[in-house]
């Protein structure tokens, strides 16, 4: 997606540790304009599946999920971290290992939420080594639902999440893939796509 | 707003402990054409007010403050709960004491995603003691920015938040009062509005 593409070139920010910062238009501050034409073009690359529902997991997901969800005229469900106790009744729960911020959490879906033979759409912000759209993976699964696709904003294609969920079949779409960056050179390249 | 208040009758869920459960249409499963609803009577509501920015906090805000932005055409900024490390800079932070989670924590914005002299409104999912709004205002006014309204989906009116943000002169607006609520009954009564 190109318009992303180029902006991830002008505003995004290199940090040591392979850090790509992109605060100021999708993590903190949201170019809502630019999220419309994010939710546009998912809509576009999952136009031949039937999706029941989208799935997201809190809290930089939500809201390109919520504008996502607009295109896809379907309700949206985000996993709550673990400390979000405010859920009762059958839970849906995968661990998973955030590699930003160093801990282990609980992904939660409230099984309600999620019926059994559903088609369900992923969606995230980032996928580096692949942990939390596999942690939602695997809550979908557990409910005997489908993974109709996986739709990534930015996918850092020099880790190996997406090599490995590609390889296991999943329908993995991402806007954007780095291919390498240099934090020194303050360089971005990008995967060409098909 | 009729059709949140019909809604919240109808799904809402009541729990000891003045709990009123909407986790099936906004803040866990999310009902999207309700939130479009929702974001376009907040535009009703603040149309007479220029608004350059919104302020919402993770996690349940994001997506209603995303959907809302998009009736306002300006950006939307998130405060982050203080486990996010990954801010850098200059950063405006509030101590805000959760009583859902019986916990303090900081909600942190990068002072570069407020400007001063902006127009701010801060949208939220729930307002009940007035935690959250107050720790979104006392970052808007450490900006320098000025509060130009509050827009809030569902305000506990027998709780003491949205009284003492009106004594003080805010521009507050909830979409749903409940003005009490009887958890053995299984009773809700909303305030009449003017």
């Amino acid at each position: 997606m190109d318009l992303l593409k180029e902006r991830i070139l002008k505003d995004g920010e290199l940090r040591p540790g392979n850090i790509l910062k992109v605060d100021s238009f999708v993590n903190h501050q949201m170019d809502i304009k630019l999220m419309n034409e994010v939710g546009k073009e998912f809509k576009r690359l999952f136009a031949d599946r039937k999706i029941d529902r989208i799935l997201t997991i809190e809290a930089s997901g939500i809201g390109i999920a919520a504008i996502t969800a607009q295109y896809f005229d379907c309700p949206l469900v985000f996993a709550k971290k673990s400390q979000s106790l405010n859920i009762d009744g059958a839970m849906l729960l995968a661990n998973i290992e955030s590699f930003t911020y160093k801990k282990t959490y609980s992904a939660v879906v409230a099984k309600k939420y999620i019926h059994e033979g559903e088609n369900v759409l992923i969606i995230d912000d980032f996928l580096a080594n692949g942990a939390a759209a596999n942690g939602l993976i695997e809550i979908v699964e557990q409910a005997g639902a489908n993974v109709a696709g996986i739709g990534i904003v930015i996918e850092k294609g020099f880790q190996d999440g997406g090599k490995l969920l590609r390889e296991r079949g999943y329908n993995l779409k991402s806007l954007a893939i780095v291919e390498n960056m240099d934090v020194e050179k303050g360089t971005i390249v990008f995967r060409d796509e098909e």
